[in-house]
C-alpha cells in the first residue's frame, strides 16, 4: 500500500490552541511514517486546497513544531468560506479533486466548525460519487463552544479561562474604587448566538456552599442570549447589586436579544450586507446610566479573549492537540467523514477522551446553552454549568518570551511548486 | 525618640501593581523597627484618613503580604478626591489633623497619580503651619505614566505589557484570516490626555534594522493625542496598509482629538457633569468602514488593561515595590514633602535607581509625549520612544493560581477601633 498523504486546513474564526492541532497533526502523522507520506498544510483554509496553495510541512523542525503549537492566530491561514452543493458548482469540485490527485493527498483534515464540518461531509460523499480514495476528517475548534457531538470545543476553554480572569481582576479594580454614587463595569463577550463565554466568566465568582455562583462577587449578572433580556428584571436586579456591595459587574454575550427577538447591540451592514455587530456592551452600559444614574466602565476584549496565547487553558490545549493527534488516526484507519470529539468521563477530578462522531451528524447545527445551565432567576449560569465549565479552563503553560513579550516567531511558509494552472477567483 | 507611627493610603485608579507598593511600605517599615511603631492603612485612600477607617497592617503575616505584592487593584481601597485648599476647607483640615494626632501619625505616605502630588504638598505645609509633626511622601502610581519629575510611572509598564501583548496576539489573529475585502482592527487603550499606553503598543511590532517600528507588523498606525488626527492622512496610511499586507490594525487612544481640538470619541455627561468617555474605538473602525468599505473589529481592553495582575512586567512590579521601600527610608529620614522617583541610568543594558524629588513642583503637571517620540508622520512612535518604553515591560513573574484563574485571596481588613466621634459627611 502506498504511503498516505495529509492535507491539513483550518477554517474560520481562529483560536489561541488551534495550531496546538495543527502541531499534533504533524507530528503524529511523522510518526505514523512510512505509512504516512506528505504531510501537507493548506494556505488560507479550503481556499488554499481551490488554489493549489500547499505548503510542505517537513520544513518545520522540532523547535519550529513546539513554536507551532503555542502561536495564537492560525499559522497557515484560515477562512470563512461555505462550500456550495455539488449541483451549484461542479467546476469547483473538478477542480478540488483535480488539486487533490495531482498531489495524491488521501485524507483530508479540516480544522474548523460547524460550518466546516458540513464541508467534511459534502467532500466525503462527492469523493465517493467520483470514486477517489479519501478520508475527511473533522478536527473542532472554535471560541463558541457551539459545535454539537463533542462535551467542549477546543478553543474555549482558553477564551473562557482569558476571560474569566479579566472578569477577576476587573472586578477587583472596581471593587477597590470608593465612590459616592454607584458604578457598573459591563464586559461584553463573544457569541452571536450562545452564550458559553458569557456563562464561562461566571467562574470568575468564588463557588457558594451549594456550588453556585458567590453573588457578591463579579460577575454579579450574566446575560445570556439563550436567556432572552427583561430589560426591567435586569436592572432591578443591578440596583440591587449595589446597594448591597456598591458596585455590579455585568457579563453581556454581543448577541443578546430582547425577550421579543431584536438585537441588544448597534447594528451597521456594509456595502455586501455582511452585518456588522457590536456595542452590546456600550448599550448595556449606557441604559444602567440613564436609568439608574451610575457610573460606567465598558469592555470589549473581542479578539484578545481568542488570541490570548500568553494565557491559555492547559486542558483546553491538551484537547486542541489530542483531536488533532486522533485525527491522523482516524485518517489510517480510513474512518472517512467523522470528527474527532471530546467525550466526558468524569467531572471531578477531570477525565476525558476523544471519539469519533459521524460530521455529517453534527454539520451546521448549533449547540446552545441547555436550559439546565441557566440559573432559575435568568440572569446567571447554574450551579450545573459551573461544574460543567471548571475543568475546561484549568492548566496554565509556560511562556516563552522575548523582551517582555510571548515569543511568537515568524513562520516561513514556502509554497509547493504549483503542478495545475491557475484557478481564476 | 519615639517610634514613627506610618499612615500608607492608596489613590485614584488603581493599577496592576499598586499592591506592591503598599507590600514593600508594609514590610520596609517593619525591618526599620523599633524606630518605626504602627504601620496603618487607610481604607477609600484618603477618605479612610478623614473618616478615621484606618487598617493595623500588623495583621497581615508574611504570607498575607506576598498575595498582597501580586494582586491588582487597591486592596485598602481607593478614591478619587480633590482636597480642596485650607481657606476653603479649615473644618476638614482640622479634622485630618485630629484624625493623624489621635492615632499618633508621624508619616502619611500616599500613593497616587499628578493630583496626589499636590495633596502631598498641601498636608506637609499645612502641617509646618499647625507645628504638627509630620513626613507627608509621595509614592508614584499611575498607567498613564503622566507624572513629572519619574522616568516612568509604577503600574504603567504592566498595562504597556498587556496592551503589547494584547496587539500583537491579536494581530496574529487578523493577520491570519483571508479575507476577499480588507480589515481593519482598532484597539482603544486609555489615555484621556496622554499617549504613553497607546505608544506601548509599538512595542508588538518588531524593530527594523533603524529601530523603527516593522511597518508591515501590527499596530501599523498608533493614533496619539499629542500628534492630533489628520483624518484624511489617516486613511490614507490605513489604505496603503491593507494594500500591502492585506489587513491593518490600528491603537488609538481614548483621548484623541480632532486637529481643531474636538474629541473623536462620543461623549456623555452625568448627572453632576461627570464626562463620561468611551468609544473613540468604534468611532475609528466605523469611519475606516464608511470611507474605505473594509470590514472592521474593534477592542477597548478598559479595565482589563490596568488589571492584569496574570501578566505583570517584573521591572513595573519591582519599581513599584522599589518606591514603597524608599517612601519608608524618605519618611525616616525626615525628608518632607518628596515623591519617591525612578531615574533611568541606562536603556539598555536598562539601570534604574529611586530618587527623591519635591512633590509641590510635580503636582498637578501632566507629562505628555515629547515630540521626539512621534514619528515624523505623526501616525506612529519614533526609536527614541522605543528605546524608552522597551525596558519597562520586561521579565514576567510566576502566577500563583487555583482552579485555573490567579490566586487572589480575600483580604481581612478589621478596622482600628475609632478614636473620634463620626465624620459627618
Amino acid at each position: 500500500m502506498s504511503p498516505l498523504n495529509i492535507l491539513y486546513a483550518q477554517s474560520g474564526g481562529v483560536t489561541a490552541v488551534i495550531n496546538a492541532s495543527a502541531a499534533e497533526v504533524i507530528r503524529g502523522a511523522r510518526a505514523r511514517r512510512p505509512q504516512v507520506g506528505a504531510i501537507l498544510a493548506a494556505r488560507r483554509g479550503i481556499l488554499g486546497l481551490i488554489h493549489e496553495e500547499l505548503v510542505d510541512t517537513d520544513s518545520f523542525d522540532d523547535a519550529v513544531l513546539r513554536q507551532l503549537a503555542r502561536r495564537p492566530g492560525g499559522v497557515f491561514g484560515s477562512s470563512r468560506y461555505d462550500l456550495p452543493a455539488v449541483a451549484e458548482a461542479p467546476a469547483l469540485y473538478a477542480r478540488i479533486f483535480a488539486v487533490l490527485a495531482a498531489h495524491r493527498i488521501g485524507a483530508f483534515l479540516y480544522n474548523g466548525g460547524n460550518g466546516s464540518m458540513d464541508v467534511v461531509a459534502k467532500l466525503s460523499a462527492e469523493a465517493r460519487t467520483r470514486g477517489y480514495p479519501l478520508v475527511c476528517i473533522g478536527v473542532p475548534k472554535t471560541v463558541d463552544n457551539d459545535i454539537e457531538g463533542t462535551d467542549c470545543c477546543p478553543g474555549f476553554g482558553s477564551a473562557a479561562k482569558f476571560l474569566a480572569t479579566s472578569m477577576l481582576e476587573a472586578g477587583l479594580d472596581i471593587g477597590s474604587m470608593a465612590a459616592r454614587v454607584g458604578r457598573v463595569f459591563v464586559m461584553e463577550v463573544m457569541g452571536r448566538n450562545v452564550g458559553w463565554l458569557a456563562a464561562a466568566t461566571a467562574l470568575a465568582a468564588r463557588d457558594t456552599a451549594d456550588g453556585e455562583s458567590d453573588p457578591d462577587q463579579p460577575p454579579h449578572v450574566v446575560l445570556l442570549p439563550e436567556a432572552g433580556f427583561d430589560e426591567a428584571r435586569f436592572l432591578d436586579r443591578v440596583r440591587e447589586v449595589v446597594q448591597r456591595v456598591g458596585y455590579c459587574a455585568i457579563t453581556v454575550a454581543e448577541g443578546l436579544t430582547r425577550d421579543d427577538g431584536s438585537p441588544i447591540m448597534e447594528q451597521s451592514r456594509d456595502a455586501k450586507g455582511y452585518v456588522q455587530l457590536g456595542g452590546a456592551g456600550g448599550v448595556i452600559a449606557r441604559l444602567i446610566h440613564e436609568r439608574l444614574g451610575y457610573k460606567y466602565h465598558w469592555a470589549v476584549p473581542d479578539y484578545l479573549q481568542r488570541a490570548a496565547g500568553h494565557w491559555v487553558s492547559a486542558t483546553d490545549h491538551a484537547q486542541a492537540g489530542a483531536v488533532g493527534l486522533a485525527a491522523v488516526e482516524y485518517a489510517l484507519a480510513g474512518r472517512d467523514g467523522v470528527m474527532a470529539s471530546i467525550r466526558r468521563l468524569a467531572d471531578s477530578p477531570y477525565r476525558w477522551e476523544v471519539v469519533a462522531v459521524a460530521a455529517g451528524a453534527v454539520a451546521n447545527l448549533e449547540r446552545r446553552l441547555p436550559e439546565e445551565f441557566i440559573h432559575a432567576d435568568g440572569l446567571h449560569v447554574s450551579a450545573e454549568a459551573r461544574s460543567y465549565l471548571r475543568p475546561l479552563i484549568e492548566g496554565e503553560l509556560p511562556v516563552p518570551t522575548a523582551g517582555g513579550l510571548p515569543d511568537y516567531r515568524p513562520f516561513r511558509l514556502p509554497l509547493l511548486p504549483k503542478k495545475l494552472p491557475a484557478w481564476p477567483s
